[in-house]
């Protein structure tokens, strides 16, 4: 969709691994190719993005190399660097880029596809010392295209930086939600929207965001450490209402905040 | 705001505590009284919202008590309701009702007044065995007036409730940002909309929120230790690689999520 908006429209054509997801992406996406058979899906595509889980994503490599031709770039849209590009750049060379835009919400399919989704998004870009020079511009163009604005950093870097801004969030919301209704679901009823903000994320797939935990799972398990010493060290503060260290907890979320602020 | 939209809009007057404040507030709702003279802002009133920090509403009966008529009923907005209540009623009587009107933003001040900031949002009235029926019935038209859902429970059952779905999000959303951004603020720079929505609620102002928690310390301590208890329990299934404790631990909050949903 959000290809398809300039004055020179892409022309896509997109795999779905399920026969009966065909009709609604056709409606959706009219005037693309769309395939449940990956031979048909990539037939003399200039750049190919893999859009599924992460797993799938590692695994995908072996049937690509053999469907393209060697020079073909190849990107991802995956939120764990480390071992997709092991995998991938293992499988398909110096033309694979990851790619990680830092966009989406709780929902998937292609009723959440919207042609802004992207735009002013961070896209992460996890080219390495292989990384073919003119893969790596066709990617950046690509991402770009689509609303992105692109950076670049190494994927443990990037690994470790989701861990925090991304794969915590997610892994702390579940927790809250357990937190706040284990006892007495009937308390969602008084639900404002800090609540409904703060867990938003929850409602995700778990399946995806057991193989993301999981992928990441050394720098997300630093993350929730440190989670743990925030938490029993506000909890300290408020046993032994010690005011001034209620507020200057508060006071230092809040100055951070404001940093990550749109 | 809200109570001028009807085909009869009331007649408001407002107390504000700083003078530099009185011309914005009569710009934002023209038409209205506003003074910093507590005499001069109650006078001829039918009732009286307390709507400031939770200390200064505990603390303000003697003062009111001495300005109005005895039968004149009184509320609050205020986010602990055990002692309040039990300071106005000590203060005012029975025509004193506590109320809690889940709606608000991470902002302050009358630039963050909306004529529909309470539309569809539960207000939580606490009546105690003391109250006036004929105060219930004018504090329940009230906050109905101004598009509330009306509820009622107990001081100490709201104050049980709100600790785990208001309090309780507010230390989590402190801490998470804190455990995302204090080892290094730039990864704030990649943020998606899952960490600013996780986080929003803690640039709220933190002399208010140091007030809420250690007003309802008990319950909120008790919820922390069970977001406690929740962190932990995902972290030993991420760091024992047990794929199915981890699925299952986010099925269930999304299970438990939906139930809270919009």
């Amino acid at each position: 969709m959000a290809l398809q908006r300039g004055p020179s429209p892409w022309e896509v054509s997109l795999w779905t691994r399920r026969e009966e997801s065909l009709p609604a992406i056709s409606a959706a996406l009219p005037g693309c190719r769309v395939s449940c058979d990956l031979k048909i899906a990539v037939e003399g595509a200039d750049l190919i993005v893999l859009c599924t889980s992460p797993r799938a994503i590692e695994n995908s490599g072996g049937e690509l190399a053999g469907l393209i031709p060697a020079s073909t770039p190849v990107t991802d849209a995956g939120s764990v660097k480390v071992r997709i590009v092991a995998a991938l750049e293992g499988a398909l060379g110096g033309r694979f880029i990851g790619a990680h835009p830092m966009a989406g919400s709780e929902q998937s399919g292609i009723s959440a596809a919207r042609p802004d989704l992207f735009d002013g998004a961070v896209c992460i870009l996890t080219p390495t010392p292989n990384s073919d020079p003119q893969a790596l511009a066709a990617v950046r163009d690509f991402w770009k295209e689509a609303g992105c604005r692109v950076s670049e950093m190494s994927p443990a870097s990037h690994d470790m930086a989701v861990a925090r801004i991304s794969h915590l969030p997610h892994a702390v919301a579940a927790a809250l939600v357990q937190a706040a209704l284990s006892k007495n679901p009937e308390v969602a009823a008084l639900a404002g929207s800090g609540y409904r903000d703060t867990t938003r994320i929850a409602i995700g797939p778990e399946a995806l965001w057991r193989e993301i935990f999981l992928d990441n799972r050394d720098a997300l398990l630093s993350a929730i450490s440190d989670m743990q010493t925030h938490v029993e060290k506000l909890k300290t503060a408020i046993s032994g209402g010690d005011e001034a260290a209620i507020e200057a907890f508060l006071r230092e979320a809040r100055n951070l905040r404001a940093q990550g602020n749109e």
